[in-house]
């Protein structure tokens, strides 16, 4: 079968996003309905003159992307919702369906199942979303979570990662870095529980940061400012896999390169002291961390005014010539090329493991 | 965590389809394009007045749903393609866009992931499907698929499960069994295998049944026959579960009951024959064998002309008031209750451990 390992490529050697692309680059289109497919956050599909369909899918593994041992089953529903739906906002549009599949191994009660749905059906109930769909079956390890959801934007308002322009601004929602902190706070006291059952983990005191790794939310609202300040993105992704590898996506995908000022990204006060407390530089978190769900989007110069003295937008840099390249300009003013140190599926967090 | 067994249910006391109602039952849908939920084949969503988008999400595990020593992975591609096509036919609607998940551990090399997809892609060619979306990750153990189908329907020729009536007839397309026949064959070669490496399966001269079971077909062809000849069914279904279990959707669903004609389930003479040899009963086959991948479907009485001489389709029953249950009328003339043993992911299938 696939034991013979002689001249067959490993999937580590070529990662995540070259095996996609490897699948992936000779998919042509042959529906009218298909607008857009393979390649941003959610796939476009219009029945409709005015109104598109978008669809995002998302697979979640137990031990891979998520840790039963400190997550609460409640909390992993709400959070897969969320990531889903962060992906509908990313297209700025709005979700409404989702479909949702579920394997568990027979360690699991039905309660235990029931604690997970409860989560889904919280996240469902705050951001409006119909539960359409499920299937439930058994697996021979741990728990599986895949989700479907649907969301719908007019067609005009739809906005892609491959299309921003020189000049344009690059703009941030919320504050970045709080989930990975979260993330590592958490492992550290698996770690002392590991070594010590008895010591109670010490969690006081960074309720932010846990917030941000455990519920975090998706920023549908920011796709309802942006409406009523009537600014368009002319780019928009959502940050799941950090700051920087979300940037290298979109010029990538625009053929454009970036200035990122390290002095404009924002970070929460409690991101900062924790990464001070990890001896880690707190820049490195935003850039790498992932798991934020806020919004990266580009505007054109002239829609500055609007959001300049928006509390939910900051803008941290400058869409460039592709030539120029993707440059992270330090607090110091020195411009540093910037690495996508994103999530990779097989190779796990570079700075975890 | 979930092992404190004490007081909580097991999931094999309430099976897979008592779970999904416990989970499900609550569920209410708040957006006006969400038109059917959880409880058909598909979801129906409405974005336009005179189409609407159906979407149906399935999950396979490795050791489950398919079992490698014996399945392709193009086999196993192509046919995790079709049982998602098979379930927009069974809305009457025909399947537009995919989008598909897949977990891998490392034991899989790049070639061996391009070669399902290639299994992928060959269905999606034929079935004139776009493949959209996409994530590939990794897997602690084993491969795991997951699909989501989308397709399309005009709103008036949509079919669902709960609305047949008292005197319409019972349809069904194509031949029932072959799948689960062929299924049992390589069940009984991998045994011998098993015991000894060096022998050769012995698989000649059933190319009908091992097709059933490695390369089944979606019976969207049957969609276009039922236009061609205006023929709406009045509820519809396909076969994923084996017949018996299917007839029980539309009749639980309906608040109907069925009288079901043995001796007029189509079977094909190498799914009798090998059924013989397995000295099964070739009936039980076609009742709980599944995976044939078929569409079952109710019409009105005055339809019957225009059924009547197609073949690929057979009258073989009707249904009846609700109180007079569901019901087999042997080859015999006796009538006996009618028992769903069709596949229960949580126990496994019935007549196989």
């Amino acid at each position: 079968m696939s034991e013979n390992k002689e001249k067959l490529t490993e999937l580590q050697d070529i990662g995540e996003f070259g095996l996609i692309h490897r699948l992936t680059n000779k998919v042509e289109l042959v529906n009218s309905s298909s607008v857009r497919g393979i390649g941003d956050d959610a796939a476009v599909i219009k029945y409709a003159d005015n109104i598109s369909t978008l669809v995002s899918k998302d697979m979640l593994i137990e031990g891979v992307h998520f840790d039963l041992i400190y997550t609460p089953l409640k909390h992993l529903g709400y959070k897969a919702a969320i990531s889903n739906f962060s992906d509908i906002a990313a297209m700025n549009g709005k979700p409404k369906q989702m479909l949702i599949g579920l394997a568990v191994s027979n360690r699991f009660s039905v309660e235990a199942i029931e604690e997970f749905y409860s989560g889904i059906s919280l996240a469902c109930e705050k951001y409006k979303v119909d539960l359409v769909g499920g299937d439930t079956t058994s697996s021979k390890s741990g728990m599986i979570i895949s989700i479907t959801v649907i969301g719908e934007a007019e067609n005009k308002e739809i906005t892609y990662r491959n299309t921003t322009n020189e000049y344009d601004l690059l703009c941030v929602s919320g504050d970045l870095g709080g989930a990975y902190m979260g993330l590592l706070l958490l492992e550290r006291e698996k770690a002392v529980f590991n070594v010590n059952p008895n010591m109670q983990p010490d969690l006081s005191g960074n309720d932010y940061i846990l917030q941000r790794q455990l519920k975090p939310e998706a920023r549908t609202d920011v796709v309802d400012i942006l409406k009523a300040i009537k600014v368009k993105p002319t780019s928009m992704i959502d940050i799941s896999d950090g700051l920087a590898s979300e940037i290298f996506h979109i010029c990538t995908a625009s053929k454009k390169g970036c200035s990122l000022y390290e002095e404009k990204i924002p970070m929460d006060p409690s991101t900062i002291l924790m990464a001070q407390e990890f001896q880690i530089d707190p820049t490195v978190c935003a850039l790498s961390g992932g798991e934020d769900y806020e919004l990266l989007f580009t505007i054109k110069q002239e829609d500055f005014e609007k959001v300049k003295n928006n509390p939910d937008i900051s803008v941290i840099g400058h869409i460039t010539d592709e030539k120029e390249g993707i440059n992270l300009i330090t607090r110091s003013g020195t411009s540093v090329p910037l690495t996508a140190q994103g999530w990779d599926a097989f190779n796990k967090r570079k700075m975890e493991k």
